[in-house]
C-alpha cells in the first residue's frame, strides 16, 4: 500500500512543533484568565512590531469565520453591505456568520477575474448604489480575501488601488487573511504595506492553516473600533478563558519570522508540485501564487490517484484541488508527481 | 518572599498533564478539519457512554459563554425568555450573548435562596406570565447553573422537581455546567441522573475550569435540536478547524473518570481550606458544596493576605472569594490556612 | 340594558374628528411615497417649533413599540443595556422588541416607588456595573416611561436629575412617551423642558392613545443619530409608503395645541372619575397624575360593574384599572360613578 | 401650464374612496386594541373565503417590507437562505430587512429572463448547494415576486412548477405580492390557484399600491407557522393598536371584488398607455403584464415630457418607467399619449 499523502487542505495539517513548544511553556503556573495574562499583553506588542503600527488592537479568536464576522460586524453598520468577491469565503462558506453577528448586515458579491476584485468592478458596484436612500443597503466595507480561495493574491499596490476606490465613498477596508502568511511570503512585502499602509482598517490574520492550534487573530488598525470589538468578541463567546495558550502560540508564530518560514514551506512545495503535475500532463487552472492549485486531468487519472492514497478534493469529474501546508515535504511532492505521471500516462 | 498561591479562579489554572498528553498524541499525521476526524467521532460515543444516552449530539466550543448562548439559542425561540436565577452567569456575566445569538431572546432573573432557583420561585414566574399574549416574552427555557456562581449545587431530585415545574408549561431545560464535574463528583451521582433523567434537554459541559485547554462542550439530549445546533455553532465561528485537538482532550477528560478525579482534587482541597479558614476565625458565607468559598474576615487581615502573596478576589472590604482547582495541593491549602491564622490573629 | 362605557384603555378609543379631517384632506391628488411628500416635510418643522429645537429629526412609525425599540436601537450599542423601571413597558410588554431591533441589547429593570425611577436607584445600578469589563452588559441608555404604566409622571426637574445622573456615566436618555401629551398637559410645562432641555436625546411621542390613527413619532434631538434612525426605521418595515396620511395627522395633532386639548379631556375626566369612585367607597391605589387610576373595591362590586356594562380591566379579585380617553365625557364619568356607588353600596 | 399626470408609482396614489368610507365607518364607538376587535376577526374569515382556505392566518402590517421580512423570518431558519430573483425587491430595495428580522438569514439572487425565475435557474442554485454542510447557508425558502418589479407575472402553472422544484429539496415558498391584485386580475385566475394550490406557504398581499392606506397583509397558509408569526409581528412593532382601521379597509378591499376592480383600472389604463406610447414611437422594454411599462425613447423627448408635467421615473438617459394606478383615468392616458407623440415627433 502506498504512503498516504495529504493535499486536501492546509486545515488538515497539525500543529507546528515550535508552536506546540510554546503551548507547553505557557502551561507553567497560573495566570489571569480572559487575556489578563502577560503573554496576551505581549502579543499586542509583537503585532505592533511586525505591522509597524503602534496603535493596533488584537483579539485572538477560535476560527477564521469568527475573525471575519466579528471584524466585519465592527466595520459595518447593521444597515450596510459588505462588498466582496463573488467567490469570497465570507459570502460562500461561512453560513451567514457576518449577517448574524453584524445585526443583519448583508454581503454583496462582485465579479472579477482570477477570483479577485478589480477597481472597475468595485466602482461599478458603488456607482449602482443609491446613496443615502434607506431602501438600499449602503456599501460600507470592502472585504478582500488575500490569498483568495482560488490561490491568487493581491499586491500592496492592488490593495491600495482598491482601498482608494472604496474610501472615496467612505467604505472601510478589511482583509480576510486566512492564509495571510502565504501572501506576505510570496510577495516578499512588509505586512504593513499589504495592510494599513494600503488603506486597510482590519485584518483577519490566519494562523490555523499555517500550524497554529485553533487561534486566528483579529488585527485592528483603527483605534476607534477597539471598544466595539472588545465587547463583540466577548458576547459571541470568543474570549477564551485560557487565552494565554492562544497568545503564546501567536507570539511565537509572529516572532523571528516563524510564520513566514512555515508559509515558505507550503508555497515552495506548491511551486514544485504545480510544475511537476503540469509536466506530467495536467492543465493548471489558476495562477499559482501561494499553496493551492486547481488542475484538470483525465477522470480516469483522478480515479487512479484517489485509489493511490493521494488525498485531495475532486471538484468535478476532471478537476482537482491540491493544497500544500507547512508539513508538506519535497519528498511528498516528488512522490505525488510520480503518481500523477503514472496515472496520466495510463489514460 | 512567600510562595504565591493561586485562589482567584479555577480559570487561572493551566492544562492538566493528561490532557496535554492527549493534545500531543493528536498531533500526529493529518486529519479532516471541522470535526471530520476520528477523535471527534469518538467523542460522541464517549459522551453517549458517560451519559448513558445513545442519541446525544455534541459540539465542542471555545468557551462556556459560547456553550450557553448557543445551547439556549437552539432551545428558545427568538420571542421567548429564559428563566434563570438572578445571579446566573448567563444573565450577569456574558454581556448579553444569549440575546445576540438567540435573535433577541431575553433572560428573566428569578430570585431564590443560596443562588439557587426553587420550584416556588419558578412557579411564581410562570403564574405571572400572560401565556399566548404576543406582548409578553414567553418563558421557554429554564436554565439552571450547577454549580452556581456562589458555589452551591442542585441534587438530581432538585433538578427533577424544577424541570417538572418547567415542563408543565412546555419549557425546555438547560444546565449551565461550567463546573459540572465538580457537581457530579460532590454528589456522587451519575451524569445521567443529574441531566436527562431529571428532564434536562441540553447541558453546557465545562472542561476549561477543570484542566481542559479552551474547549467546553454542548451536550444535547434532544435529537430534534441537533440540526439547529450544527448550523448555529458554525455561524457563530465555533466550529474549530482543527477540532481534533478539542476532541482529543474531551475524550481523555471523560474517559476512566479523569474529569471526576480532577474535580475531586479541587473539591477536597476546598473542603480542607474552608474548614481551615473557618477555624482561623473567618466566617463562611456560603454552603461549600464544591470548590468555592466566600468568607468574611477583618479588612486588615485581607490586606495582609494580599500582601502575603495569596491570590484571591476581594468582593468587598471584608469579604473574599477563594477558589481551588485541580492544581491546588494540600500543601497549598495548609500554607494558606497558616497565613489566614496569622493575618486574623494580628487584627 | 345600561349604556356601555369604555374605560379599558385609551387604545380602545377611535380617531379624533380633527385628525380624520386631516386624513381626508391629505387624500387629494398624488404625492411622493416614503416621506417625499410635503406634509412629512412640514411635520419636521412643526415638531421643531413645538419642541423649540431646530435640529430635530422625526420618524412616524406604526406603533409605540416600534418607536421605543427603534429609538433605543439607535441610542444603545448592541452590547449595551437599557436601564428602565421594573414595570417599564419596554421591559414587560413589548416581547423583547428592543433586544430584537437592538442587535441583542438587553434591558435591566431597576426598582423605584410609584413605578418611577429615582436617582438613587439609577445610581445604585450604575455603581454595581463593572465598567469596561466585556463580560458585563454596559449601561448605555436610561429610558423613562412618562407617564408610567401606572399613571404617574416625572416633572422636568425629575427628568433633569435622572438624566444628569445617567450622563455622568455617559448614558443616553430616552423617554417612552406613549401618553406624552397627557404628561405635558398635566404638568403645564413646555415640551422642551420635559425633554431635551432636561437632557433627553430621543422621545417616543405617542399619538395613538390620544386620537391618532396608528401613527406614533420618534423625535430625535441628537443629530448624530439621525442617519442610523433613517436606515433602522426602513429595515424594520416602518417607512410607510403613504406616509402623508401619518404626517397629515401628526401635523394637525401638534398644531394649535390640539394634542393638549385632547389630553386635557382625558385628564380632567379622570380627575372627576377618581374623585367620584373614591367618594363612592373605592380606595385609590396610585397617584392620579394623568388619565389612569387603579382602585380597590369589593370583589362583588367589581362583578356587578362588569355585569353593568362598564368596560375596564380587572387586575385581581378586588382591584381594577380605569382609563379615560379624549372620547370620555363628563356624562360618561357621572354615569360610571353612579354605578360604582350602587355597586359598592350593595356589598 | 399642462395638467400634471402622475405615472411615477402606484405608491403615489391616494386612498380609494370605498376604503376611506370603510375607515370612517370603523370610527364609531370603541373597540379592543391589538386585533381584539370584530373587524379583525372578520378579516380572517374574508381572507379564508377569498382564498378558499379554511386555515389561513392573517397579519395586517404597515408596509410591504414588513410583510415580506416577517413572512420570510417565519419561513426561513436563521441559517437558511432565501432564493429569489436577482432583481427581487427583498434583495435590492428593502435594506436587508429580511436579514435583520430573520436573525441573520441571507438572500441569494438567481438570474432569470424577464425578471422571473425559471425552474432551471432554481434547480441550478439547488444543485450548487452543499446540503447539510454547516459552512453553507441552506436554501430554505423560494420567494417569488408576482408581479415582478419589472411588470411581469407568473401564471399558476409557473408558480406550481417553481414550487415543485423547490419542494423537492424541502424549501418553503413565499410570494411577494405587493401588486398581487394586479396579477390576479390580469390572469383571471383564482387567488387560491396562484398561491396555496400551487404550493405557496405564505403571501405578502399588497393593498397599499392599490388604494389601501398603509396596510398590507401577511396571509399564511401553513398553520404550523401561525404562532411564530404572531410573536414576530408584535416584536417588530407591527401589531397596530387601532388595528380595526387596517382591518376595516382590508375587509372592504377583499369583499365583492373591489381589489380586482381597482387593479383592473390600473391594468387596463396601462394596456392603453403602452399601446399608445409604442404607437408614438417609443420602444417597449418589457412584457406589459400588469400596470408597469419600461420604454425607450430619445433623450430629448424625455426631457420634454418631464418639462411637460408628466411625472415618471427616468431610469437612464433614454429609458423611462411608467406606472398606472387605480386612480389613473382614460383621459390621463390619452393626454399622456398625445404628449409622447409631440415629444417624440419633435426629436
Amino acid at each position: 500500500m502506498a504512503r498516504t499523502i495529504e493535499l486536501r487542505s492546509d486545515n488538515a495539517a497539525g500543529v507546528a512543533p515550535e508552536l506546540m513548544d510554546a503551548i507547553l511553556e505557557a502551561n507553567v503556573g497560573s495566570a489571569l484568565a480572559y487575556g489578563g495574562d502577560d503573554l496576551t499583553q505581549r502579543l499586542r506588542d509583537v503585532v505592533a512590531d511586525v505591522f509597524e503600527h503602534p496603535d493596533v488592537s488584537v483579539y485572538p479568536v477560535a476560527s477564521g469565520t469568527a475573525a471575519n464576522a466579528l471584524a466585519l460586524s465592527a466595520l459595518c453598520p447593521p444597515w450596510g453591505s459588505v462588498l466582496c468577491h463573488d467567490t469570497a469565503h465570507i459570502l460562500r462558506t461561512e453560513c451567514g456568520a457576518t449577517s448574524l453577528l453584524g445585526g443583519g448586515a448583508v454581503m454583496t458579491g462582485v465579479p472579477g477575474p482570477h477570483s479577485r476584485l478589480a477597481p472597475a468592478g468595485v466602482e461599478a458596484a458603488l456607482m449602482a448604489t443609491r446613496w443615502g436612500d434607506p431602501h438600499h443597503s449602503q456599501p460600507s466595507v470592502l472585504s478582500l480575501t488575500c490569498p483568495t480561495d482560488y490561490g491568487t493574491i493581491y499586491t500592496p499596490a492592488e490593495v491600495g488601488a482598491l482601498a482608494e476606490t472604496a474610501r472615496t465613498r467612505g467604505l472601510r477596508v478589511h482583509i480576510d487573511g486566512a492564509r495571510f502568511a502565504n501572501a506576505v511570503q510570496a510577495l516578499g512585502c512588509s505586512p504593513a504595506d499589504l495592510t494599513w499602509r494600503a488603506g486597510v482598517d482590519a485584518l483577519s490574520l490566519g494562523g490555523i492553516k499555517n500550524g497554529v492550534m485553533n487561534a486566528d487573530l483579529i488585527v485592528c488598525f483603527e483605534p476607534a473600533l477597539a471598544e466595539s470589538l472588545m465587547y463583540r468578541v466577548k458576547r459571541s463567546g470568543h474570549v477564551a478563558s485560557k487565552m494565554r495558550f492562544q497568545s503564546a502560540q501567536l507570539v511565537r508564530y509572529l516572532t523571528d519570522g516563524l510564520w513566514l518560514r512555515l508559509a515558505e514551506q507550503a508555497n515552495s512545495t506548491m511551486r514544485r508540485l504545480a510544475t511537476g503535475v503540469e509536466a506530467a500532463g495536467a492543465t493548471l487552472l489558476n495562477q499559482v501564487d501561494v499553496n493551492m492549485v486547481f488542475a484538470e486531468l483525465p477522470a480516469a487519472a483522478i480515479d487512479q490517484l484517489l485509489a493511490d492514497d493521494v488525498l485531495f478534493y475532486r471538484m468535478s469529474d476532471t478537476t482537482v484541488r491540491l493544497v500544500t501546508s507547512f508539513q508538506t515535504t519535497i519528498d511528498d511532492v516528488d512522490e505525488v508527481v510520480q503518481r500523477f505521471q503514472r496515472a496520466i500516462a495510463a489514460c
